[in-house]
């Protein structure tokens, strides 16, 4: 792609809004406009309820950041992250046939961000977080959560979690092994490797090691925030000190969530059939095929190489998932059933170079929003 | 129109979210998100003038309101409020070819307002503020526009104000007078009466009453708002007191924005050649038949007679003017040239019962965008 190609794809923006219907006579005016929408609004005022089956909120999905951790580019700003915001909702729409506005912020403030969301409430039905600074990011999601009664997910934790959790899936399935019995190691305790660990630790995955950029997160260590304090408690089963050497010796997967880099020495320390998943963008931790003299099977979020682990597996599903059954909240269970579901997508054609489906493959979506509303359901939490 | 035509119109909303370019292969998928949208961020985050060229955001017009005056149905609240905001993103997208999105907001604090829209500036080019109560939506419009530096304009007063002046210069047209004679009544000192008074004023109509419910607004009256204390001071030349039957004896126009009735009786004691606008929605003041029994133009806002006043004439090209030429605010010249360009699209088949366009009529927009774009740019308020 050449820098023509990209900026051309971008000009004028990517986003446009259009009527459901058209207007083409006096008549469809009076239904859309005066006098008709005046018995439409009457009716909502009278019965909250039907605010969902005349109006667009319930099937929109709030696209949200105050551009502080904005793909690999860190804290550039709202603007320049509204590009990646269209973007992510030209993704909703191509996959989920859902609609979505990107809305950024000018304001890093948690409470700022929380109330102008609670404020504009009426106007939505569902929010993705969206490259929002960790540990900023784990308050800000809780603190919405709790303020408001729809469904909110940061994508860089959760979407990246949920598409971690189905490769690795697949790739046991590869290699007929069991996920609880794995050693993992994951280097990155930002958004995305916070939700990794407890998306694996909540399907089983008894033995996680977390790396941040002073080696492993373990207890007792000193300046610990507290989200790493919660983490140390949990996982480092085995007490370790020390950096990636030491994680790695004798792991069966590596996980790489920061923008760091891995030697291949380390990798040749891993457990037998050990799995490489080097997701840093646009860089992977460790060049793919140099992980495969190694590891049985690799993953990267590059779409030029095989396995590409990239978000788009997710959220549209998820979130049409929650958005058709009117989850008011996203589960653990939706979670874990969404990676399930990517899962099954790749089930069929299985391989070491083909442990997920790819991001463009249709079935996706809908399998995943179908096993997200069954989950939404069987929790309870819709309605 | 039946109800379930009405309702089935609105079944799931009125909008749509829509990619400008379509992803149907993995290079669409790297141009519009990534690794390609990391140039256009980056690019964006050192030149920040380039957010208007790569994003959405400088042709996106926010429809906002609290839902606190919604058509004639009052302090309904924002759900309430969503179909007439979609209807208007709907109006916007059909005659302007602009895309807007609804915000509706469950607060009726201004500053709280303010304060929601100045964190969601960089969303945004444009705010069309609506149903906003009286006199709240002037200290909320005045406000907005000192915090935002883009076009901001409270539709319910500028809008009507535009079409009201557009009428008036069609019905004198028609007439052969000129604006400046007239003596002037306008019922109504909520958001429409107030802008209409002002424009009128700014169009050089010199005797202008207005009246409330109460009574004819004048100075030294006991308990008037600030803003009726100030319509006081510049309106009323001939020191009227009473109602009206008082104001309209030898008026030479009636303009109804009030919910209220207007007796036949007190039609008969205008001037000769009168002109009654009666807009009230969606039972004007008085019928327009009865209307023509005393007046030489009758105009009202229903779709169903000649001369509809309907706000669809202005507010999609002035938008569409005021973002196409890069304006920081909405002037009152620009307010002018709007009425200038409505009436003069009417001009070429001007008659007593065709004073405005039809709603429909897509020469106006265009030529109405193309006029304030012009006065934007004397007005040295655009780049």
């Amino acid at each position: 792609m050449s820098d023509d190609e990209i900026f051309g794809g971008h000009e004028g923006g990517k986003l446009s809004v259009t009527a459901t219907r058209p207007i083409t006579q006096a008549r469809d005016l009076s239904i859309a406009y005066t006098p008709g929408v005046a018995k439409v609004s009457r009716a909502i005022a009278e019965d909250a309820a039907l605010a969902k089956r005349y109006t667009w909120a319930d099937r929109l999905v709030a696209v949200v950041s105050d551009g502080t951790a904005v793909l690999g580019l860190g804290d550039i700003g709202p603007s320049a992250s509204l590009p990646v915001m269209e973007g992510k909702s030209v993704l909703f729409k191509t996959f989920a046939g859902l609609d979505s506005i990107p809305l950024v912020l000018d304001t890093t403030d948690v409470d700022e961000i929380v109330e102008t969301l609670v404020r504009l409430r009426p106007s939505f039905g569902a929010v993705n977080l969206e490259d929002v600074s960790a540990p900023r990011c784990f308050e800000l999601e809780d603190k919405l959560k709790a303020a408001l009664d729809c469904p909110v997910m940061h994508d860089d934790q959760h979407g990246t979690a949920i598409v971690v959790l189905a490769a690795l899936r697949g790739a046991n399935m590869v290699l007929d092994r069991a996920i609880a019995d794995q050693r993992v190691v994951i280097s990155g305790a930002g958004a995305a490797g916070v939700a990794c660990t407890r998306i694996l630790q909540a399907a089983g995955v008894g033995d996680v090691t977390v790396l941040d950029s002073k080696g492993i997160v373990h207890a007792g260590r000193a300046g610990l925030n507290p989200i790493k304090e919660q983490l140390a408690e949990t996982t480092n089963t085995a007490g370790l000190r020390g950096g990636l050497a030491e994680a790695l010796k004798g792991a069966d997967v590596f996980i790489g969530l920061s923008s760091s880099t891995i030697d291949e020495s380390l990798l040749a320390t891993m457990a037998g059939d050990s799995i490489v998943f080097a997701l840093s963008n646009p860089d992977p931790e460790v060049h793919p095929d140099v992980a495969a003299r190694y590891a049985s099977v690799v993953a990267t979020g590059r779409s030029d190489f095989p396995n590409q682990i990239n978000n788009v597996l997710a959220f549209p599903g998820v979130f049409k998932g929650a958005l058709d059954s009117g989850a008011r909240s996203i589960t653990e269970n939706m979670k874990l059933a969404a990676a399930d579901a990517i899962a099954s997508v790749a089930a069929d054609k299985l391989a070491a170079d083909h442990i997920v489906p790819s991001p463009l493959d249709p079935r996706v979506a809908p399998e995943v929003a179908a096993a997200v509303a069954k989950a939404a359901e069987s929790d309870g939490v819709t309605g």
